[in-house]
């Protein structure tokens, strides 16, 4: 069986973004690429080319079927008839475009080129291919009893979990885990004991759209770094142009769903600018922002301080922290978050991907949006994206100081 | 479907006593009887009435099938064609006698009364149905991922077990779990388990005849209590008579299997008089013994004392160990027996039954043989069986002297 056999098992980020790529940024050259930050792991020593090849190859023969079109038009949660007739038709006729695979030092490079509309499609699938095939071969390598103790210990790590979940009730979550997951048949399981387990109030949903739909949860997610990325490259005549695109983004966003997707991603050029950049206005309507990098209990703090800064009250405000969350993580953020801030997480790896195995830190990012190379700062230089060049090129112009680097765990 | 689907899901020595009592006791009258010792469990708080009955008469529904027969009469690890044709004739037509069912404060009392060589199959298909039913039964009260979490907690055990047997590639071991299995789907999970992730030559086999059948192990088993018991009731004339009981189920058991089935088990009546009994030809002839009660190594140390009091050499024989094991035991007492004795294990409750819940100690014992009250001393008093008048008889018979009491696990 394919891994990938729909293309709604995406994150529900790449709709809502799509749309609005869709619809101002349509043809826009872009080129994404897969990347293996995990130190030490040769991807090539455990997966086939040939399997991996064959995955992606399936993925390209998928189309949206009428009731996954059915389900995406139905969705009403973040506001009435929020997917459009002609996104959804475009939707409809979607392919996605070529790959381009070559194995480099046992290790795999693998590039997406293409209209950003439909080449942005590739990464949830591609990361979930690859994960998928590199735990599966390590499976391989175990006798039968030794897979089943893998997932018995999967088993006992989630009831860790749930029973912790349980004694804070207060702590609500969801699943950010599909481009990380140690197997579709395995996140599919972990969002159905979830759901069983825990009140609607604590397990919100997934960001999975197929799990969504399939369980009948929550789709979760608003944007990535990739739209102000792929929008800087749109907008770069020069310097100013460049820091107006940031904000572009802002304004796109909020015209076309308004309040109720407006969660901001604050890292991107890093969240110091990000304060400087939002505005009054921005931040009475939006509804929080999301936290992806960087130290998150600095973050309650300067997020407090921008909002009283406006005269907001922060308590009325929402972080939803996504950046490599365990359990430990959250009761502790939840705990700091209590009384100063409302608070939510988006658990991904650890969530999905919590088997004994060390999880692999794989990502595929906007790497040249409309010819200009693109730029990830992030509030952990660890995390940075772009050339060298480009990125002391963006520190200059977003007047980025930060110094903080800091190993990703995933 | 039902629990018990083959008359040979019992334990390979019901069939190896069952040949000695149809040769010799064939028609005695017995009673057997079940028994909760467990304390503070109320089986019918668990398990309803009607579900037992229907396991039960199942059980007598079934008779041997020609396969079955056939995997008797083709066993041949012990001695050649040690099931003789009229044994195998017999048991194709056996019939399961009626059995006895009350309700009795919340607890069940089961007996089992006819001939004795043919009520005497009752014992592990009763235990067996008692223990999955109680477990079923909690296992309802749990959710579905709950239910997981038992088999996640059971494999993972399991693989404990596993790592530490091949830290000890010296420790031989057989499964005679049957009677206190969690289910019988677990037991045949743990051996096939067992079977794929050990040597051969350390997991020996199964007391299970079916799971051998089946998985082309050695089917494992000699005597139990059950044997001194049930002729001590036929010779029950004087006391010398009931004396002389203990050894005439020696010479039996010799005449009928020889060496190959000698290993002897030593409580009934106390392992002091056992070693009183025994003959100086016997110590020579016979493999080892079974140890089932009392402190182990104290056991190791008196039988060693044994054997060179009669000039014979304590490396050249075997103990198997089967009260109440677990691994740290095992460990243990294979750390001493090593340059003392020969040793092998006899692995039950703890090995079918270690998924993290509290076993049950239930057993189905001989109560009256010939219309004679049986007893059973063993060296530890809480493990005794009979009638108060009975076992102070008895102690006075066999000169027992031992004041031993330690409450019993399993």
């Amino acid at each position: 069986m394919p891994i990938i056999e729909s293309l709604l098992d995406d994150d529900f980020y790449k709709f809502t973004m799509g749309q609005v790529v869709f619809s101002h940024y349509r043809d826009v050259p872009v080129k994404f690429a897969f990347r293996n930050r995990t130190k030490g792991i040769k991807l090539a020593d455990v997966i086939q080319e040939k399997d991996l090849q064959k995955e992606l190859d399936y993925v390209r023969t998928l189309r949206f079927s009428k009731s996954e079109i059915h389900y995406l038009r139905g969705t009403d949660e973040y506001g009435d008839r929020m997917f459009g007739e002609s996104y959804l038709q475009f939707l409809s006729e979607l392919e996605l475009p070529p790959y381009i695979l070559r194995k480099v030092d046992d290790n795999y490079e693998l590039e997406f080129s293409g209209k950003w509309s439909e080449a942005m499609y590739w990464e949830i699938h591609a990361l979930a291919i690859i994960n998928e095939l590199y735990f599966r071969g390590l499976m391989n390598q175990l006798s039968q009893f030794e897979n089943d103790a893998v997932y018995a210990q999967g088993t006992l790590r989630l009831a860790e979990k749930i029973k912790i979940l349980r004694q804070h009730p207060d702590i609500t979550f969801s699943d950010f885990g599909t481009r990380r997951r140690f197997s579709r048949d395995w996140q599919d399981y972990v969002v159905k004991i979830l759901k069983q387990e825990l009140p609607e109030m604590q397990f919100l949903g997934t960001s999975n759209t197929y799990l969504a739909m399939k369980y009948a949860m929550l789709p979760m997610g608003t944007a990535a770094h990739e739209m102000d990325m792929g929008v800087s490259g749109v907008m770069h005549e020069n310097e100013d142009a460049i820091r107006a695109s940031h904000n572009k983004v802002l304004q796109d966003w909020w015209q076309q769903y308004g309040e109720g997707l407006s969660i901001a991603l604050t890292d991107t050029y890093g969240t110091d600018f990000f304060f400087q950049d939002m505005t009054y206005e921005q931040a009475c309507n939006w509804i929080g922002l999301r936290q992806d990098s960087g130290d998150p209990f600095e973050f309650v703090d300067k997020t407090r301080t921008f909002y009283k800064g406006h005269g907001l009250d922060p308590q009325k405000k929402l972080i939803v922290f996504s950046d490599g969350l365990d359990i430990e993580t959250i009761v502790k953020l939840a705990d700091y978050c209590r009384d100063r801030i409302k608070y939510t997480f988006g658990w991904g790896t650890n969530l999905t991907n919590d088997l004994g195995f060390r999880a692999l830190s794989l990502i595929v990012k906007l790497m040249e949006s409309n010819g200009h190379g693109t730029v990830k700062l992030s509030d952990n230089l660890a995390k940075a994206l772009g050339t060298l060049e480009d990125v002391e090129h963006f520190k200059q112009i977003f007047g980025y100081t930060r110094t903080t680097y800091k190993e990703v765990r995933y």
